[in-house]
This record gives structure tokens, sequence and C-alpha cells, in this order.
């Protein structure tokens, strides 16, 4: 009776337990399968680990960087039927890896790269330190602090020289100081490089960027547009790399949550500010001069990245590191012209005019 | 009488004197005609003031350098009839200046730039210790330490994959410290960089440069081959840009005269070492496979100079450089593949091999 009826309820409630988990596991799969789908490949931490952890920050950037590497790939591959990605899963051996998805030599995209990594590992203190840019002295226990870093970063190099040259990067921070108490940031940026100088598209970039901007601060497009064109800065041209986009780094406030939303609008943002302009003028005809514009323009753009960017130095000098996934931003070729001066009034020289003097956009 | 002959006397000594000045007035006129058409253009000290100092070394030395981009100009632009050199001189604010000799797009030379520089001024304590790559400290009076750097660098980029891209510079500089001493040193080197390996022409190339060392010192060629390998790394490759040469700097032993004598045997090794391997391989035949190999390797001579290369990083960040004959370094065209590797047994893998494990050429 009493035991035969203390059994059955715990029987039944066993079974209702397991039914509802069967449910939550169906709901989970299914889930799990809606985001397959949209993934370019597994993540890195892999997914059983990331629904263990959902409700941690790296976990759901994590997520974030596997989406927009495949919103920006399939919008991509639409408008290059003929060429496919090149999917390449990587492992590093210190810890973590990373998914690269590389279109090269397609109809409309000369070199196109979209690259996911997530790493972990311990960092020397100098490292630690040479990793933000404001150089933040960080309490190591025994010179090592144990860091956590993701990102998602891509450039597209079109062939159509009246098709712009597009760069994001969206990327997370962790460190682990000796007495536990964890530092993190975001970092990141959308910017374009252009052949030629189109207002249209111009306005259009900036203000896709500004609305993504404008939903969390109005202060932050302003002063991150700034940040851009002082960043992509090549000082021995005296030149911008391109005419800028929105760039910061370091950034940690007002809190955890708002700074990954903002992150998160500013990736979305990525496909409808460049599509639309790739859309306008993939079928452009051009003729061989503007062509080799192009070229010593991809020059420019193979200096910045070399002497300049920060993120391609410390990738290059950190040891473990994926030179190939680094080097995906370098364009197929470029070309480099000893003084060459494109003639005054020129469309050439309309584009340098405004690299050398960057102008608001968008007021 | 007296006087009168005193008079007679000390008129003929001055007609004398007169007489052997104008003399040697016309045989340094004569001197100087021959060595202006050696030249490709003036020195930038002046032929009257490198007359004056003219037992100075750091006159003998720009005399030198001068001399050597006049041979080297000739002897390429005697290969490429059709072709012929730029010669731009130009003059640096803070003081100096420099002479810069391009041919662009030729029959046989894709890209073939010799460059003279003569500067002098003021360094920071921090400069000036940057300046050396052992980075001794240097006792400046208010901070500043006045100097004088003079050279000569070329970089030869043939359009034929079978003929290789060869790269020298010699150059030599000096320091006044706040006590009046003067620091001098050397330093230089010439390199050679195939497409494809061909084992007589590194053999012959190595060997000529060993012959130049041998006449100083034995020890030399082996420290400075070992040198060029380990200075030209492509550390994140894990290859060295070339099949290497010699390479030394901070030369200052075992005096002054007797380095200027090894660096002028040096410089008078570029032609014989080089013009031979040009002239060998300039007609011969070339697939498109071949032609795009080359332009390969010539991305990797692009990531080594701006990565890398001392000299072209100095360069950019000194205030009042010229940026263009910096960058003359680079490579008409270059390009980037993702993931690119050769098939096994190749030509392509055999210089592969050798750039990552550097070979002995004579011994």
């Amino acid at each position: 009776g009493a035991l035969g009826g203390l059994g059955l309820g715990l029987w039944r409630r066993q079974q209702q337990a397991a039914m509802a988990a069967s449910k939550e596991d169906e709901a989970e799969k299914k889930e799990e399968e809606e985001l397959r789908q949209r993934f370019m490949a597994p993540p890195v931490s892999g997914m059983r680990e990331l629904r263990r952890r959902r409700r941690e920050l790296r976990s759901r950037m994590e997520l974030l960087i596997m989406e927009t590497q495949g919103e920006v790939c399939r919008a991509l591959a639409a408008l290059d039927p003929g060429a496919s990605f090149v999917v390449d899963t990587w492992e590093r051996k210190e810890g973590g890896g990373g998914i690269s998805c590389v279109l090269q030599d397609g109809e409309v995209f000369e070199k196109a790269g979209v690259n996911v990594s997530v790493v972990s590992g311990l960092l020397s203190e100098e490292a630690a330190r040479q990793m933000r840019s404001r150089g933040k002295s960080l309490k190591a226990k025994d010179g090592k602090l144990p860091f956590c870093a993701m990102g998602v970063s891509s450039v597209i190099h079109p062939k159509n020289p009246h098709v712009p040259t597009m760069h994001f990067n969206y990327r997370y921070f962790e460190i682990e100081e000796a007495d536990g108490t964890k530092q993190w940031w975001f970092g990141g940026g959308t910017d374009l490089t252009p052949t030629y100088l189109n207002e249209e598209d111009a306005v259009h970039f900036h203000k896709t960027l500004k609305e993504a901007c404008d939903k969390h601060d109005l202060k932050l497009y302003p002063k991150y547009k700034k940040w851009c064109d002082d960043y992509f800065y090549i000082k021995h041209r005296g030149e911008r790399r391109g005419i800028g986009g929105i760039f910061f780094d370091d950034m940690d406030s007002p809190s955890k949550e708002e700074v990954f939303q903002f992150v998160k609008s500013c990736a979305k943002a990525v496909v409808p500010c460049y599509i639309p302009i790739v859309k306008r003028h993939c079928h452009d005809s051009f003729t061989p001069e503007e062509k080799l514009w192009q070229q010593l323009r991809r020059g420019r753009y193979v200096e910045f990245n070399l002497v300049y960017d920060r993120g391609t130095k410390f990738g290059l000098l950190t040891p473990g590191s994926r030179t190939e996934s680094i080097l995906m931003s370098l364009p197929l070729t470029a070309r480099w012209e000893y003084m060459h001066t494109p003639p005054e009034s020129s469309k050439e020289a309309e584009i340098l005019e405004v690299l050398r003097n960057p102008k608001d956009w968008v007021h």
C-alpha cells in the first residue's frame, strides 16, 4: 500500500522528469541542428560545451561570431554562384582553434576570407600587457595569466575596381588575474577601402554603421569613426587605407552585457552595409587603367597590413598562430610602381584627396 | 740688385706655384670629368667638397657608392637596351639627399632600383642606439648626436622566372659623441632570391662573394654567409627569403682602412656575381605556371621587407626619409594565395626545401 503508493509516485515523478528532459533534449537538438545549418563548421568549443555554459558571455560571443561567419559567407556566396568557400578547421596546439572560410578567384570576388578563432591558454605578463592598446598592467600568478581570446575577422577583395574592399573584425578577450578577478574587453570595427570614390556608397556604408551604433549610445559613432580614421593611417604615405567606418578597442563599459549587445548590432550590420554596394557595382564595366589603379591601391593595403596592423603583427609574433589565416587578409595580387602619381582632377586623385583628408559622411 | 733679385725670385716661385696649381687643377678637372661620366648624377656632397676632404673616409666611401651605382646601372642597362634608368636626385630637408635610379617594366627587368643616399644631421640617443644592431650606448651632448650615414642599396627584380632577384646594400655610419670621439661602422651584404633553384648559379654567386671576402680574411665568408641566412629569415613562414649570400653589420675592426677595403671588394663583386646569371637565363623559355610561382615568391619578398627588414623599418620611421626610395625594393607585382603548397618533388618544392634548410654552396 503505502510503500507501493510511494513507489508508484516516485516512478511517476521519475517518468515525468525523464519526459521533460527528453522534450528539453529534443528542443535543444532541434536548436542545435538549426544553428549547425547556419554555421560553416562545428564551433571550436563544441555545441555540448557551449550549451553547458550557455549563460556565460564567452559562449554567447562564440555563437555570435559563428553566426556572423555563416551570414557573411552565405551572402557572398549568393553573389558569386560559380565559386564556393573552402572551409578549413584547425586546432592550436596550445589550446583552441579556428575555422577559416576562403573563396578565391571567383567571378565577383578575387579573394574573400572570413575567419573565426577561439584560443585560450597562458600569457606572459608582457604579452598580456601588449594585448591591450592602453597597456594596463595585470597581476599574474607565477608570471602566467590564463586567457581566452576569440573573434571573427574578414577581408573581402572583389575583382571589379568599382566594388570596394571591405574588412571587419569583432573580438573578445578575457584574462584572469592572480586573485581570480577577470579582466575582459571587446574590440572591433568595419571599414571600407574603395579604389574609386562613390559618395552614395560611402554615405550608405557609414549611415548603416551609425544606425547600429546609435541604438546604443549617440556618442559611439563619432568616437569610433574618428578612431577608425586614426587607426588605418599609413604614416609613410600620409594616407588612410580607405574611407574608414568604425574601429574600437579595449571597450569594457558600461557593462559586459551592454558592450556585447553593441558588438552584436555591429556584427549584424556587416551584411546590410556592404552587400548592397557589391550588388550595385559588380557588373560595372571597367578599363585596364582602372584595374591597374586597383592593383596599386592593393599594394597600399599590403603596406598597411604588414607594417602597421596590430592584429597582423601580434598574430605573426604569437607562437602557434596560424599564418595562413592571418595573411588571408592580403589581396590575391598587388602592384608597386616607383613614383606613381595620378594626374590632377582625375578620378584617381579624387580618392587620394579623401584618403589624405578624411570626410564626415553622415551628419 | 738684391731686392730686384729677391723680387724676381719671389715672382718666379709664385709663377711656378701657380703653374703647378693650374696643372693640379687641370688634372683634377680631368679626373672629375671622368668620375662624372661614371656616376649617374653629381654626388650629394658635391665634387668640390669631396676633393677638399679627399683623405677622409666618408669622402672615399661616397665616391665608392657613387661608382658602384654607376657600374651596376650601366651593366643592367646594357642587358635591357629598350629600357632606361630614370634618375631622380632628391634632397633631405634635415641635411643630405640621394640619387635614385629606377628602371621599370623593361624587357629583361620588371623593376630594378639602385639608390644612393648620403644623409647627416642630429640623432636622439635612442635613435642612435637603435641604429647599431648591437645597441651600444653613446654619450650625447644635450641629448643630440651629430651623425652621417651613407649607402648604396639595390634590388633587381627580373621578368623571367629563371632569373633570380638580387639585392645588395653597402653602408657607412659615423656618430660623434659628446667628447668629440667618433664612432663609425660599416654594414652591407649581397644576396640572391631565385624562384627556381639552379645549383650552378648558386655556386657561382657564393663563390664570387667568397673570393671577395677571402682576399681580406678567410673567416669573413663563413661568418657573413651564416649571418645572411639568419637575417633573411621569414619567421612566420619558417623560410629564408632566398639562398643567401653575405650579410654583416656593425663592422668596426680591424681598422677603418681595412674594413673600407673589404667593403670595396664586396661592392666590386656585385656585377661579376650577378650579371653572368642574368645573361645565362634572360632568354630561357617559361610557362604561365612558372610565372605564377614567381609571383607567389614575390609575395614572400614583400612579407620579409615589410615585416622584418631593419633598413625598411628604420627608413619608414625616420622623419624626412624618402618613402619612394625605400619601397623601391618592392616588386612591380606580387601574389598571395591561401594555402598554396607545391606538389612533392616538384621544382617548386625543391627551392622551398633549400629555403627551409640553407645549404653550403662553396666548400
